[in-house]
């Protein structure tokens, strides 16, 4: 029995998440499951790096599972990649310790959110990104981004409720970068989100309350209240899934 | 009676390329002619710079058509673009003299054919480029694309068959540039090929034919001499559509 780890790709749009659920198996872990227990004549759990909600995509997702097989881990993957829907993908595989778990021994993630800010259609990103066609202020939403990096505790921008787990987290930084994109006027600004671990909803809020920000609806200067006063209902709206994707999970 | 010329940008996946057929009203031409005429109340022509085959996209198609309207050309561009489908977006729009035709007047195209070259699947890019995997010869390829630049016959590299028309044709550029794309290893190749105009699957038979010399199934050398023996037959295959955009057309 061999432990093995997995780099994933999935685009989440068809998706209800990573998460496996009794009611549908329309999950990327359903996917995965379903495959690899075929494959093996017996169930097989995939562990994941942690979930990702319907809708969000990835580009670095990582997963692991104990598996007896004849193949090669190269084989494996091509034989995973060849029945596997096109829209997830493995992209690197190794064998690792028969204790590594990919959510347990997580140490880090890195997350982005991709903005259109145009009101141009930009078709080619259209299940990629959101599109906002008022323009943001970039330098006030860094400085709102700011407030939030180290180490606090984010129940304010969680939609969990009432977990006796602790809310405490570290954002090791808060990046926003902007790019043009048509020569015609228009720019795609990109959040990139690096962190010791996500709460539930946590970079779709924080995303939601940054653009917040950025359309002057809120100031920039008040998200430390926000954080220090853990309510929920004072953060942000929740970002749509489709701008965000899982970039990395380290260990 | 107004002149409006529009840059366009469309994914080609789902339609049966530029051109208005009477067999489906599944192409780009179809649909613009068919929203402008409804808007207009009478049939409205749609002149494209040049047609896009089945399958190709768009990022900077140009295209004109004479309309009456009380809109300002912003408010016809947000009409269109809010009942086009989300594929096809107008980019922009301005009035233009009335003798102006998108096709007749264009001086010149750019077209980019992406390939992935790698065994790895890349899922985010599969609609837009081919996947090559065994590893392409970049430097036999530039070599290749070397003597087709300037002014030739390119009768040899079109699937047109006897025309009386000129099969005479001015590429201006053909680069080959290539980038990383997982740091797990795989890179793309992108061709650009500017030149005054293109014959009929002329961009796809030019880099099938450059991609069989990257795969050392034809010499670098022997380009010269399929162009000089004009010989359909003795070029390579014909790419597939859905690496190939449409750049821009020049005035």
């Amino acid at each position: 029995m061999s432990n093995y780890c997995i780099l994933l790709q999935y685009e989440g749009t068809r998706y209800q998440g990573w998460q496996k659920q009794e009611s549908t198996d329309n999950t990327i872990q359903g996917k995965l499951e379903a495959l690899l227990s075929k494959m093996a004549g017996e169930p097989i759990a995939v562990h994941g790096s942690g979930r990702t909600d319907a809708g969000v995509h990835a580009k670095g997702q990582v997963a692991n599972f104990h598996m007896e097989t004849s193949l090669t881990p190269t084989q494996l993957m091509e034989k995973m990649n060849f029945y596997l829907p096109e829209d997830i993908a493995v992209i690197s595989i190794a064998e690792v310790d028969e204790r590594f778990h990919s959510r347990l021994h997580a140490k880090g993630k890195t997350y982005c959110y991709r903005v259109i800010n145009s009101p141009l259609p930009h078709l080619f990103e259209r299940k990629y990104a959101v599109q906002i066609e008022e323009q943001l202020d970039v330098p006030a939403m860094r400085i709102a981004a700011l407030q939030l990096i180290g180490t606090h505790d984010f129940k304010a921008f969680t939609s969990l409720k009432k977990s006796k787990k602790s809310t405490v987290r570290t954002i090791e930084e808060i990046r926003i970068d902007e790019r043009e994109t048509h020569p015609q006027g228009g720019k795609e600004i990109l959040f990139t989100f690096r962190g010791d671990g996500f709460l539930y909803h946590m970079v779709r809020i924080i995303t939601g309350t940054l653009l917040e920000v950025g359309l002057h609806k809120r100031d920039a200067e008040s998200i430390a209240g926000v954080l220090a006063g853990g309510k929920r209902e004072q953060a942000g709206e929740l970002a749509p899934a489709k701008g965000l994707t899982l970039m990395e999970a380290r260990y």
